[in-house]
């Protein structure tokens, strides 16, 4: 064997130790140490990106690029998870009084919840239908103490009645608000039709008061954000309010979801909708925050920049800024700054999230990450997470794909 | 409180009835239904980018981004994974002869990797020390016969006497080639250092002839590519054989692993590597494949970009051509058109992975995605996995960072 190797190979051999791999046209090879900065020499796309796409070259350097540790929540009661008690969509977590305070959907009706058309007064068509925004406080932000409603829904006709639900904290002046969706028919099947109202109290334990007004309204019927406006997320940049909010659209088949920017010098309004909106091209719901001089921001689950956290400098045109995994579900992050109107946002290390889970309830997690300018903690800048071939198994092929697959193979075959 | 409310809220009444929120300043608000091309208005960083960056605003009609499927492969024995034998780092999965080929890393030795400093000669370092390349055959993708050794390790001092890995297959005027990489020491602390190999054969059955000789060699000590060539992918692109490959460099404290390109006339050689090295910034094992008129590359695990499908129209300079989760490590695809110099590439729809496990060992198993021109399987194309609170729960916080947690919240109290 080792003979007749010899023998074959002597026609190449010429060409073999002519060989000029490690002599490029035109420069030596790229050095062995990464540079830290841009390096003086022609770049492929792919190198020029990596300096100046993102704030490092290693993603471990980078400041918004994070892992995501989730811990269960202790102190709060979900009736054995029977679907009837539903805690979903945290606000921000603010600090007040020594102690955290998270806002949130509260449902608890006599039965899960049964569709657009089995539906009625009493008994929820969706998880956030029929819902309160209620409240609940933490010393440590693992263990949390229910406080009760802080938001009822008001009575008919009032924006909400049907349900309150996806709230948001903004502190303006010494005085807080709660944003939230004001639904007034019930999620349907066209998707959920819902505009933002607004409550404020001297105090993060109230008492609330309502406006019972719609303070952002729906764009015209023709426009993205004609039937909902979800999410809303304030913030204060630049001495205003900048309220972030999500918007169903499209909708064939599935629902196109970006986010849009709402501006106003006042919690109440007016609020200015950005004319370049939507501003950020996927996700779910909003979570941002201000970081440097800019406004960061995770982007979930949907449309084709899913699973990023994004990041714009004048806090309206997004880049994406790391991509990332097992992002938290509609995150409620602690922001020390949120309404401080700093001009050199720090970032965040955790917050509240939530997960949809048996029977169409949903609960509250914690998340924790690195995303802060303070602090440095190398176990959240991992670069991936690894798992089981059992996991992978999980996400197997359905009996229609066989199919197809055999069908390949079949015609690949001639037979 | 009803009655409290209103009183409370007359002073804000003027400001909402002035609300201006749906008429932005310079044009009318985004169209309800997401336009397939771009529309002629001014728009965000974000939806600009909707439009330029991806095949399609939609991800579900871009034909670049796909989810993943996975099945366990039937035929193949891991001596009940007690780590002595390894299957890993597959090639490409070809057609001939009617049925389907793979060739991978197989490892079996008499005790699972015992790392650097206790390995000898039939003691491995790593999972991937003392290996040989072997085949196996399938009529349908799901079921695999081995078939035995195609690759031996050569005697020393030959390119690949301690061990020969991570192999792939290019055809090439009738003629199959298999390129490896040939260890001469075995993995060590420093990493993998070693340079690619080649045999050929006139038919995938073998027998193969080694040319002994190193056909990619490592580029200069103080260049990226100085001590590893890992991962040798051939392709045939612009009548070239375009051969990607990933290399580790820095390590400072980890690797940063990036891809080059080297291109040929003949498969042996001479290689040219590209001037622009590294062409990918991220990624772990290389996964290409002739895509519409350039190459499109699975990007895994490592760096910021990871967990894209990426682009390149010339070959050269790669794009992200979509974002996605969960996948493939280290795929072999069932590239039809990788050997035909295609000027349109169709894509691929399924092809062999590893997994490494407990003890050290590795193991094949398939995915299924859409990448395919010639396919649309919308089962592929959701935006997301979801998973339960306990999937969540699993990536927790370790104990030094419940310290770190604890000592924020103290800060922030005053404690």
């Amino acid at each position: 064997m080792k003979k007749k190797t010899s023998l074959s190979v002597s026609g190449f051999a010429l060409a073999v130790l002519l060989c000029s791999c490690s002599a490029p046209k035109d420069q030596s090879g790229f050095p062995l140490i990464l540079p830290k900065e841009k390096p003086g020499r022609k770049l492929s796309a792919a190198m020029e990106r990596n300096y100046s796409a993102y704030m490092a070259p290693r993603p471990e350097h980078n400041e918004l690029y994070s892992q995501f540790k989730y811990t269960e929540l202790k102190g709060l009661d979900y009736s054995n998870h029977d679907g009837t008690i539903t805690r979903r969509d945290p606000s921000k977590v603010i600090f007040a009084n020594g102690k955290y305070y998270v806002w949130y959907t509260h449902r608890h009706t006599p039965t899960p919840p049964q569709g657009p058309e089995r539906c009625t007064d009493t008994i929820p068509a969706r998880d956030w239908d029929l819902s309160e925004i209620w409240y609940a406080t933490s010393e440590d932000g693992f263990t949390w103490e229910e406080q009760g409603v802080a938001i009822p829904r008001p009575p008919k006709p009032n924006p909400g009645w049907r349900s309150v639900s996806t709230t948001d904290i903004l502190e303006w002046k010494g005085k807080y608000y709660l944003y939230y969706q004001a639904f007034q028919i019930h999620p349907s099947k066209r998707g959920d039709d819902c505009p933002v109202a607004v409550s404020y109290a001297d105090s993060p334990d109230g008492p609330w008061t309502p406006t019972n007004k719609i303070v952002i309204p729906n764009g015209a019927k023709d426009e993205w954000d004609g039937y909902s406006i979800h999410d809303p997320y304030p913030l204060v940049y630049k001495g205003k309010i900048y309220l972030y909010y999500k918007s169903d659209f499209d909708g064939d088949p599935r629902w196109v979801r970006m986010q849009g920017l709402a501006i106003a010098d006042h919690p109440l309004g007016p609020f200015k909708k950005h004319p370049l909106n939507p501003i950020i091209n996927s996700g779910h719901e909003t979570t941002l925050f201000p970081f440097k001089e800019g406004i960061a921001a995770f982007v979930i689950k949907d449309g084709n920049e899913h699973f990023t956290v994004q990041y714009a400098r004048d806090g309206v045109n997004f880049e994406i800024a790391s991509i990332t995994e097992l992002m938290p579900i509609a995150a409620g992050p602690f922001v020390p700054d949120a309404f401080t109107n700093t001009q050199f946002g720090k970032g965040i290390t955790w917050g509240i999230c939530h997960n949809t889970w048996v029977k169409g309830h949903s609960l509250l997690m914690r998340f924790d990450c690195d995303l802060s300018l303070d602090v440095n903690d190398p176990l959240m800048k991992a670069h991936r997470y690894s798992y089981k071939p059992e996991f992978y198994y999980e996400h197997g092929l359905k009996k229609e794909q066989r199919k197809r697959i055999e069908d390949e193979t079949r015609k690949l075959k001639g037979e």
